[in-house]
């Protein structure tokens, strides 16, 4: 194929989840099939870059100062669920499971990988608990070491007393048997057991 | 999310093989966690847009006059390929079973949704027939009857005699049982049999 094409593949092939084969189909789609695409895609994609950032508040994406879920006066303030990423987020949202208000880590702990407290979105979060308009702080980090080590360090962090700090269940996935399930969450499943009432 | 996300999700979803999930991973990604590649996503794109065409020869995508292959001269341009779509060829050249020249249709004829012969590049390949640069015309259109329409089509225009067409072999995929193959790939098959010597 021609340069600009290869470089174009090269750069769709970066994106999650994208391999050879795909970037090269969107690639011919864009270029041949559909070439009146193009232009609303570029588009698309400036102008997000131009209006998203990031929510003062909390983190999370945002057009104006706050993210749509902080600007909601419906969604307490008082009880936030702390994530690692946006997708995480994403995720919980879809879920319907919580409707209090979120705080983005974007990135855990990890002495190894070089990222200490002062890479994360943590000063927000500690200014937010010491303004005293937190009650609730759940904790939804992942299930390793690094998501460990990023909880005890928030734990540290809260006035004992002050703040009730939970951390999401850890356990078999619905629809998981027993039989597929790794040994960390069967191991996080036997140590999570609840009384059967 | 914001509305310029969704729209950013929105046309991202409308590329081939992109899922309402897939489309959101990427846009949370080229927004969040990889900010600095989407200016240079935007660049390939309006680059190879605004670079790649179609060769005046024979359809192909090119940055020049004529595509790459037009343009080798080791490539026999007396020995054509007919095929439908940009990926045909992609496909072909892949395999690496072909070493002669391409002309690419851009679509077949389909008298129910409307195309036409003149909504195919035709002139440019009847010209190069005209011209009596081709020996042979290889027509490598899908096994379908919009498909046979075309190489009939096609058929007729070459004057008899001068140009050998042939189309190629129907059959079962290599590494694919009878058991799992359709009827009317087990059809073609058995009419394309050939003498085991």
């Amino acid at each position: 194929m021609t340069p600009a094409f290869e470089k174009l593949q090269k750069y769709l092939k970066q994106l999650p989840g994208m391999g050879y084969r795909s970037a090269e189909r969107i690639a011919l789609h864009l270029l041949v099939e559909r070439p009146e695409r193009l232009p609303a895609l570029v588009e698309a994609l400036q102008s997000a870059a131009a209006a998203v950032h990031r929510c003062s508040r909390c983190g999370n994406l945002a057009e104006g100062e706050q993210c749509a879920i902080c600007a909601d006066d419906k969604r307490p303030s008082s009880v936030v669920c702390v994530v690692e990423h946006v997708p995480d987020l994403v995720a919980i949202e879809r879920s319907g499971a919580f409707r209090g208000t979120y705080h983005v880590l974007h990135g855990k702990l990890s002495p190894i990988q070089g990222v200490g407290p002062e890479h994360l979105n943590l000063s927000s979060l500690v200014a937010r608990i010491e303004a005293g308009e937190i009650q609730e702080l759940i904790l939804a980090l992942s299930n390793d070491v690094e998501g460990e080590a990023t909880c005890h360090y928030l734990v540290d962090r809260v006035p004992a007393g002050r703040v009730k700090v939970t951390r999401i269940g850890f356990g078999l996935p619905s629809g998981g048997g027993v039989l597929y399930a790794d040994s960390v969450t069967l191991k996080s499943a036997l140590d999570g057991r609840r009384s059967f009432s």
